[in-house]
């Protein structure tokens, strides 16, 4: 606990001298231009050693520090360290790359410090809400759905799957809940689904023994004969399968399920259809690809990323539900303190419902307003120029390892996921595997790229997940010959 | 859908001209501290006129515009049309007042871009972790207990009572489900608990009327004895009661539930102790009322925000569990993507768990950083006085209102918020109701202040929640005059 303190005089938290507050952002504003702008020219990624880490072990301060001194702390201790994800050649996982105004937007958005949640009378719902209508145009998703930013598409996910179970289960959930209910809700989706729709699934009371993975076809695709199969299967068993999940882009290759073949399933069988997006979801906006999405228009509830593959920095996703007046009643809640006092006047009095009507969030950021700089700072039309030369440039990759016999591809490239290893012909699958993970950190360590791993078919592999609008093809040629020199030096 | 378009050359979004774009970012700056510094000069609240709603309906852009143009239009269509929870005299429901400081740490962490979900060989998660033991140590939370940086209260509540949840059902909820389970499991709370609580027990499945809404005392605090009565009643019909929700500060009156009651209820129960302290919590740190959040520190979760009564700039609230390993439990789920390699070396080599281990959200943005730099700045004895600070103007407030036959004081001043209305002895209730809400009307459309409207006791009140940093006794002061004023005037 603090101890005692008097307030003598009336205090505030703004700056005391204004002009060097001033200077201060302006510093800020030249130093993180210049770190963009120079990003290629540092390595791809830095370890952050021990001594940085045990800076961050300090008791809480007790007396204010200059906030210059602060910054200065930032320089050294912070800013050198970060996760990396902004540089040229990061395609480790799949996180986005950051644009220049996205940043000045959160700065924006923080000193107007709206809350985007409730109300009509003020600029932010309407900035929200005319991004959510230029997502919808571009993913040629109905007008008439509602939507919401979120922090990402574990929120996403977690909200289109909330709707679903409220809308299929056929009682009254919000009140009575899943609990004494029989006749178990079951959904469905590949085993290469995002983990987010298992932790969906798990707070959301329903248990991660009603998700059935269905196995994969030879291009990672949800097997269709095998999900049919096991809906019959289930209903015979007396469960109540209420939705699947389709993946548009899953994480390890890239793979989209047959999404029209689901929305046929979802039809006939009178089930809910999820689209997990994160990223793949605009590959319908690339003109060479986008054909791999078609029926993801058709969801009952779309949730993708904008801080991925649109470039955005984090933390900003979406979800669109087909259904807006079932999105709605799913999470309305008003309590009296937010009820309107006179229509048209006030700040309550303009028109209803509220974001909060469609979320589980009371506070909400201004995250629109980045979304709705950067959309109008490059248009519709290099973004997808953009996304088509990321696939593009996974394909230039693909057929480079296809080139080399030191490397192996181990997935179809779909989209813009790229998996391979190094190979030798004298090295079993195991010592490959171990080989593999060498290369790997020693591509990061020595600062000259960073894919990310896992296992495909029980192989361990290298993997490129291309989400960076900073990537050349020369980071390619480079990265295959570095592989290449590594595994020679360690094999 | 998009047009066709072709990938030409390599094409990247960062800044054409990068020296238009500094510039840009200096005007940015000195145009935020000049707005944040002529806060007291403008209106509290500015009706946004019905051509600023129809600005934002135009289609999504497909060309570029020059960002100067964008931040122009930003300039007329926005910034003049905010909440207004930033002005001096913003009292409304309960938001955060902001810091430029603040601000400008939004900017540097979305330069960074850093995703502070994974990884322990980089900055950002070691300034969550430093961020989250900085709170533990104000609050008095235990040093071993888990903790994680959210968007705000909601999901701080939402995680706490997902590990309330899991650990007390009695069996696997991940795996299982609350499908198909006998003996219903029951939460507490009092029926002036903030509606996220409800929103929480219906995502997670628990279904609201598992909800007991508890009757309150003359101070608005939950009825100990009708808590004990209902939860011995609810376990002989079977039902299993699991877990307590204790207010600190409610939303209604700031009233704060006897917390040290029910964690000795919850002992001798053995069920879950959640404390929603939204903004509450930090009475804990004011010298005056440290005693009203007494046992506060014995909850097994804690939720509470910093966008409200910390001031810092939304979004910013955090969950602290008492019990590190069930927290984990209760979310940890790490796909092969995100498996180690090798220990110590890359990425993934450093120290588990990871905070994504701890959450459902896998992409979590560096909202740490102004945390961490507001605390630096201020240090934690200025934060004291300040939540001192708005308690004793509240107060104050109070004895303006007692001292005026024309107001009516509508609950005790426990904490931060202010319930009073305008009275005429020879108006009744529902005449009284109606010019209550003209009064919050015209103070909000005339610029004047802004408070909120409640129901206390089935009568229609103003509402001053007061978590702000600029407020001075002379605002208190001219509100009550302004009040008098505008509701001689109507009557």
């Amino acid at each position: 606990m603090t101890p005692d303190v008097k307030t003598t005089s009336e205090e505030t938290l703004d700056p005391q001298d204004w002009e060097s507050m001033r200077a201060l952002g302006h510093r800020m504003v030249d130093d993180m231009l210049d770190y963009v702008q120079t990003l290629r020219e540092r390595p791809s990624w830095k370890h952050a050693p021990d001594q940085v880490k045990e800076h961050f072990k300090t008791p809480v301060p007790q007396n204010p520090q200059p906030a210059e001194e602060i910054y200065e702390e930032f320089l050294e201790n912070v800013l050198p360290y970060p996760l990396g994800n902004n540089h040229p050649r990061f395609w480790g996982w799949v996180f986005g790359t950051g644009t220049v105004l996205g940043s000045y937007a959160d700065m924006l958005g923080a000193t107007m410090n709206t809350n985007s949640g409730d109300f009509d009378h003020h600029s932010a719902i309407h900035v929200e809400t005319q991004v959510i209508n230029w997502f919808k145009q571009m993913l040629g998703y109905p007008a008439s759905a509602s939507g919401l930013l979120t922090s990402g598409c574990s929120v996403a996910n977690l909200i289109g799957l909330a709707v679903a179970r409220n809308v299929k289960a056929g009682f009254d959930v919000r009140t009575n809940g899943l609990q004494d209910v029989r006749g178990k809700m079951v959904l469905y989706a590949s085993q290469e689904i995002h983990s987010s729709i298992q932790k969906s699934v798990e707070l959301l009371g329903l248990g991660s023994d009603a998700l059935r993975h269905i196995p994969v076809d030879e291009r990672f695709r949800i097997n269709l004969q095998e999900l049919q199969a096991t809906i019959a299967q289930d209903r015979e068993a007396g469960l109540r399968p209420f939705c699947i999940v389709g993946a548009a882009g899953t994480v390890n290759t890239g793979a989209t399920d047959d999404l029209e073949a689901l929305a046929d399933i979802c039809r006939a069988e009178d089930m809910w259809f999820h689209v997990d997006g994160a990223f793949g979801a605009w590959a319908a906006i690339a003109p060479g690809v986008r054909d791999l999405v078609a029926g993801m228009e058709r969801a009952d509830s779309l949730a993708f990323d904008l801080h991925k593959w649109m470039y955005m920095p984090f933390e900003i996703g979406c979800v669109l539900v087909r259904h807006a007046e079932e999105h709605r009643k799913t999470f309305t809640l008003t309590p009296e303190y937010l009820e309107r006092e006179i229509e048209g006047r006030g700040l309550t009095g303009g028109d209803l419902p509220w974001l909060t009507d469609y979320d589980f969030h009371l506070s909400r950021g201004f995250r629109a307003l980045k979304a709705w700089m950067s959309l109008k700072e490059h248009g519709s039309l290099k973004y997808s120029r953009l996304i088509q030369q990321n696939i593009d440039q996974a394909r230039y990759l693909g057929e480079l390892i296809e080139a080399r016999p030191e490397l192996e591809l181990s997935a179809p490239v779909e989209l813009n996921i790229v998996c391979f290893r190094y190979v030798k012909s004298d090295m079993d699958d195991g010592a490959l595997d171990t080989l593999n993970k060498e290369i790997l950190v020693e591509l990061q360590e020595q600062g000259i790229a960073v894919p990310s791993g896992t296992t495909i078919n029980g192989k361990f592999v290298l993997r490129v997940g291309h989400t960076n609008h900073r990537s050349r093809r020369e980071d390619f040629d480079f990265l295959v010959g570095e592989v290449i020199r590594i595994g020679a030096d360690l094999a």
